[in-house]
């Protein structure tokens, strides 16, 4: 018997479906894996969270199956549903009769099929006189089958005006930056950006999506720490124990780096890099300051990655893919990766990306290690664990299983209290003997889910909530892309580190950085017992001391010449400063000078920087901030590693008054008239010079009608190659230097240094044969391939 | 019975000693403390070390004491000598009472008694018929009474001509660099530089004297590694459990950092701090390496300190020296220092430098800690010590006590096996359970002297063989005073904490560093709960927001109004990027943007400077490195500590042609020209002013005949203070800037401030009445001080 009480919720919860409108969720590959092992799931915790709340659902399971089979696994699968551990078991059981009922299989092939399926929706709301909130469509199907469906989605199942359209789609979005782009394109034709939700499950995990709001609750004790006067490191790990066997024909097109650190682990990576937004629950403004993020991550090299492969990968490929026995696949199924993120922020400080598979656990964090800057005065004995600064600190995102075996937040007792959602988030229960990252359990402040949640659910809540910052959005896809392709292009043809699964490996892929470059800690064995066919190694020469023109040659392998040279720049530089207190070097533009300015960027701590002018030989008629000026090479490869005063910088003036190397603009004459005025006599004390293979130097080309002889000091010139118009020294003002180096490297160079170790006094010919200091020194630098021929 | 070879064996030693000659060793101060514990003993060991290598020796131990008094005590002392336990005991015994022979107590007061010892020792010669090598005289006496003997040494104990004089002088030498420098000049009209062997006890100590010998047979293996790279931080600890009770005469006078830090810490800092000399084994080399080193550190202030005095301090020193109740002594017993060295192999690497009496044990070491640069991908249970790069790497040089009690030489066998002389090093034995640095003993390499030696016999033997590097310069010792007075001074009236004895300080004394400032970890209770009559924090005040001059004003205290400044600055300059991808700020000098250029340059990580362009407002006519050039300060405050690209970087023309700020060179119309070029519209995004309380801006001072008015933009004007010539830009160009901020503090402002309230327009008698954007926004930044006056 209705009561009027009844009757009025009755009504007014009619009234409030009609308020808010109908609901459609179609999924799409509803009978396949992730469908039955996460997405009904999901869409049931999505009834149970929001029935009564004002809207109606339908929910339409679609594949390519028969209706009849189809619709028998969907009712097996409906059968299975959980109800959450929180609920009382009676009302879940009636709400999964509900749900059952409002779920049912459906055939979608065709065009036509889509077009049936809307008009059935159709009939559907008008029979029940139901307003129409929106559609959603998850693509759970293999990317090859989007575009058709996309294409029938767009044409012919839209919801009606006024409703919206939310499709959701799983990765692999693309296999690298043109791929990717080719998809966003075609996708972008049948669907507007904001009708795309791009699922990245791991935006999902409770961990990681506690991650913003965590930096958001705690910004008062974050605020000074989160940057890289305090942070030490950053770890941002997915380890697995599974390996890739039954699944290697996927695996091997994608292999470790695209089908984990592309996406998740670098999701990840942005939600701790970026800049907080004032307001993190605006998706806007949260997608906008991602994007920040990408634009300051530095590009990855060759030498920013380690790669692994387990042993018997190598065997289930060539099982599962009939593959011959010669074949040997390539495709890393481990990768570490160093990336650096070059804002004030957080530059220097090492982000390390990890993931593997068949190691000796699986377990997924994110640690932020901070800095030790204490000095604990007492003996370690009496430190304390939430009093000394001097034991470790650290914030830890766990992400889930380990040792811990559920999703965490870990504080280091000694840094902060950290502030949690009380609703969603309980403190710990002790766990003895329980140690983690160093310290035992008791050392943190430890948090976990009062609810564990699985990630689809948490997903699926958010499509239907609209919160599109859970999701890849085009720009940020592709923005990851361009991240990731030109490393993954670098390593198409590297062999991976073979490792033994699980806890075998020992130490074998440990790896360390040292500047940029990351290496495996452990040399392998083959290396350190170098074979009978394997290529000398620079460290198995000596440096060649002979003459070349005569004078002194000094030849080495690259490596070895480049320290070599390092080396007699700075003992220069030293007597310079200690004799006249200052030095005065002028450096040659070009490619074969970087390794050397990396050298004494990086790796000469005694340089006298402070007291170093640095002139140009050259310079091209470009503005100077142009990729292709000398300068700006100086700029990138030295300048912005060490000290040198503004004011002892002497760039060339190619670009005065709106215009390059114009004579009336009297550049060369500027120039000079500095040099005359800085270095005495107008002698420098170091002329670094090139050879090219027309036997040009500095940029004096064969020919030239100014610059080799004749009283200008600094002369305009035009070069063969683009950009013709140049500055440069002339060959008097060269050879009053105290000495000149010159460096020649590589085989193209050999030619050239056979023919002008022939040659006379013809600077008109060759211009390098007019090197030849009236006072000074001139020494030789080549490199065997270069000189050895 | 004589056999023919013990003949000859007896010729050939007298022969060398004729060869080599005759030895005086003079002990002043003979029967004091540290002759009879260490002094003694080391002669002694010196003489069993020498004898029969072509030597002989007399030993006089001299003092005021009557000749009896100092023979008894003399006697008693040398009977109480111990011998070497390597030494077979008859032979030692045997030379015991040969050494015995050869000491003698001698008064020495007057110049007289000098003259006498010169002419004995001389008669002794003649008689034995021996060639005098030379004399040393040792001063274990109190400094007020080194000038004196100095001058009796000097005017009638020389030795004759052809024979060393060496004068061996203790510790301290001065009290401040003044003193210490009166005192060296004083001793220097005495001996030459090369006569006199300063001594610190610690560069005698075993494990301290290892440091280059050990840097220089490790050179390959701590070629890559001993620089700023990977050295996370250097720690040089000296911590005692004494206090100075029975010492307070002295100590209150000195305190911890003039009796230990000034001279024991700061020697081993330079050790480990140098750059290594291609031969160690020059001392001359290793000198100069040192004075490098000095010239190196960054200059202490206040806030690179933390102090500490033991509780029962202050009453020790009431009862010893007899002081009332009311006296309260602020000498710190305990200092804690944070040390920078500003090269490029050390810069940001910290040096703690710490020592204190009454601590919680006895130990003294120099520990430098290498970085974790590896990422370990097995779980931690798995890691190996010696094989995980992920285990703390360290090289410890143990000086003595502690939980070892021996001197050592420790390295991380994650390191590296370190080469150590094996004659004089050994390998130390297991001892289980001993942590040492967070590490079991059984991770190191460790090694312990052969012999332990005390520092005294080390230094003794050094002496003797004029080994001048384990000795103090002159110019060693004043670079180090240079380095020490300027923070003594500044500490003079600075309250250390209260800590009590032993254990019991728990956490107190830890301290931590955050850039530059060091402080205590904990706060002191007192300061956390702030009394009655505490002065008001900035953080007690909001932002003040108002009108002036009908323009928004910003007032608060100056910590908090040039953070404030500083965040509009970065948000303006974030906006300028986004919208428009470059920044153009104009700065002015002087010293009120200081802070705020230290604030950008430190906390505002976000800051787009690859995007900024620097412009100045305003330039003194002097050479740009001047210390008075406003470019030297931006260059100082700034731009050593950003990366803004050269070319952005855009500093006023007023040195050209070799001359400053001439008309005909046309500098002004070429800074036009160039902010005309990158300028969209010469708008600036914004214009930092400042005001002069003569009611200047810029540098456009009242009544000048440019620059106020007109189409100038920039313009030469003239300066009542020195150097009055500027280049300056026009009031009509700071006024199409986007935006204009002043920023006016200090209370020197107040009348200006008040007094321009009330100007209407008129710029040529205060020309910061002409500021007034036309399309822009004007804002004035007060301080409390100059604005609430």
């Amino acid at each position: 018997m209705l009561t009027v009480a009844m009757c009025m919720a009755l009504v007014a919860c009619l009234q409030a479906q009609e308020l808010r409108g109908h609901v459609s969720v179609i999924l799409l590959g509803a009978t396949g894996d992730l469908a039955k092992k996460y997405l009904w799931q999901g869409l049931f915790q999505l009834y149970l969270d929001e029935v009564g709340k004002g809207y109606s659902f339908s929910f339409h399971g679609a594949a390519l199956t028969s209706t009849k089979q189809g619709q028998e696994f969907i009712t097996k699968v409906l059968e299975s549903l959980t109800c959450p551990e929180d609920m009382v078991p009676g009302r879940c059981a009636e709400l999964r009769g509900q749900f059952q009922q409002l779920s049912r299989y459906r055939r979608l092939r065709t065009n036509e099929d889509y077009m049936a399926l809307s008009k059935d929706i159709e009939a559907q709301l008008e029979h029940k006189g139901l307003r129409e909130a929106g559609r959603v469509f998850y693509f759970s199907v293999p990317p090859f089958a989007y575009a058709d469906i996309a294409r029938s989605i767009n044409s012919s199942c839209r919801p009606g005006p006024g409703a919206w359209l939310r499709v959701v789609l799983e990765k692999p979005f693309g296999h690298d930056h043109l791929s990717a782009q080719q998809l966003a394109t075609e996708l972008g034709s049948f669907f507007q950006e904001e009708e795309m939700y791009r699922v990245d499950h791991y935006l999902g995990k409770q961990a990681v999506a506690q991650i913003l709001p965590f930096r958001d609750q705690n910004r008062k004790a974050l605020d000074g720490l989160w940057n890289r006067h305090h942070v030490e490191r950053v770890e941002i790990i997915m380890k697995e124990t599974v390996d890739a066997g039954g699944r290697t024909s996927f695996y091997e097109e994608y292999g470790v780096i695209r089908d984990v650190l592309q996406n998740h682990l670098t999701e990840v990576l942005t939600l701790v890099a970026m800049e907080l937004p004032h307001n993190v629950s605006s998706s806007e403004a949260v997608l906008q300051h991602k994007l920040q993020a990408f634009r300051a991550l530095r590009g990855l090299q060759k030498g920013s990655a380690v790669l692994g492969q387990y042993q018997a990968y190598g065997e289930q490929v060539r099982r599962e893919q009939q593959k011959p026995d010669s074949f040997h696949s390539l495709t890393p199924t481990f990768a570490g990766i160093l990336v650096h993120v070059d804002n004030l922020r957080w530059e220097g400080v090492p982000f390390f990306l990890m993931s593997g598979k068949a190691l000796d656990e699986r377990v997924g964090y994110v640690r932020i290690l901070f800095r030790n800057q204490a000095y604990c005065t007492q003996n370690e004995k009496r430190w304390v664990a939430d009093q000394s600064q001097c034991l470790p600190r650290q914030i830890v995102f766990y992400i889930g299983h380990g040792e811990l075996g559920s999703p965490a937040v870990l504080v280091s007792r000694n840094l902060f209290r950290p502030s949690l959602p009380s609703e969603s988030w309980k403190e710990v229960e002790g766990r003895p003997g329980l140690h983690l990252f160093g310290r035992p359990l008791s050392d943190y402040y430890a948090y976990s889910p009062v609810r564990e949640q699985d990630a689809y659910s948490v997903l699926i809540s958010h499509i239907f909530h609209g919160r599109k910052d859970s999701f890849i959005t085009t720009e940020n896809l592709l923005a990851s892309w361009v991240f990731w392709t030109p490393l993954l292009d670098s390593l198409a043809h590297e062999v991976p580190r073979l490792y033994p699964e699980g806890a075998e490996s020992g130490h074998l892929l440990d790896f360390e950085f040292s500047g940029t470059q990351l290496r495996f800690s452990r040399q392998q064995l083959e290396q350190l017992v170098p074979g009978l066919g394997s290529a000398p190694k620079p460290s198995d020469f000596q440096v060649l001391r002979a003459k070349y023109r005569e004078s002194p040659l000094i030849s080495a392998w690259p490596e070895e010449l480049i320290a070599k040279l390092a080396d007699d720049i700075e003992a220069t530089a030293v007597r310079a400063v200690r004799r006249f207190g200052e030095f005065h070097l002028a450096l040659s533009g070009g490619s074969s000078p970087v390794p050397l300015l990396e050298q004494l960027a990086t790796r000469h701590y005694g340089f006298p920087w402070a007291h170093t002018h640095l002139w140009l030989v050259d310079e091209r008629c470009v503005p100077l901030r142009d990729p292709e000026s000398n300068f700006q090479g100086l700029q990138a490869h030295l300048l912005q590693h060490v000290r040198v005063p503004h004011y002892n910088v002497h760039p060339m003036p190619v670009h005065l008054h709106q215009r390059l190397c114009a004579e009336e603009d009297r550049g060369a004459q500027m120039y000079a008239s500095e040099i005359s005025a800085l270095v005495t006599n107008s002698s420098f004390d170091l002329v670094l010079l090139g050879m090219g293979t027309d036997g040009h130097t500095a940029s004096l080309f064969p020919q030239s009608p100014a610059g080799l002889e004749g009283t200008q000091p600094v002369v305009l010139t035009r070069s063969p190659s683009k950009p013709h118009q140049r500055m440069s020294l002339s060959l008097p003002l060269i050879n009053r230097a105290r000495k000149v180096a010159v460096l020649v490297m590589g085989r193209l160079k050999r030619e050239i240094t056979m023919l002008v170790s022939r040659v006379g006094h013809e600077p008109k010919k060759w211009p390098i044969s007019g090197v030849l200091p009236s006072s000074g020194q001139l020494v030789w630098y080549m490199d065997y391939e270069a000189f050895l021929g």
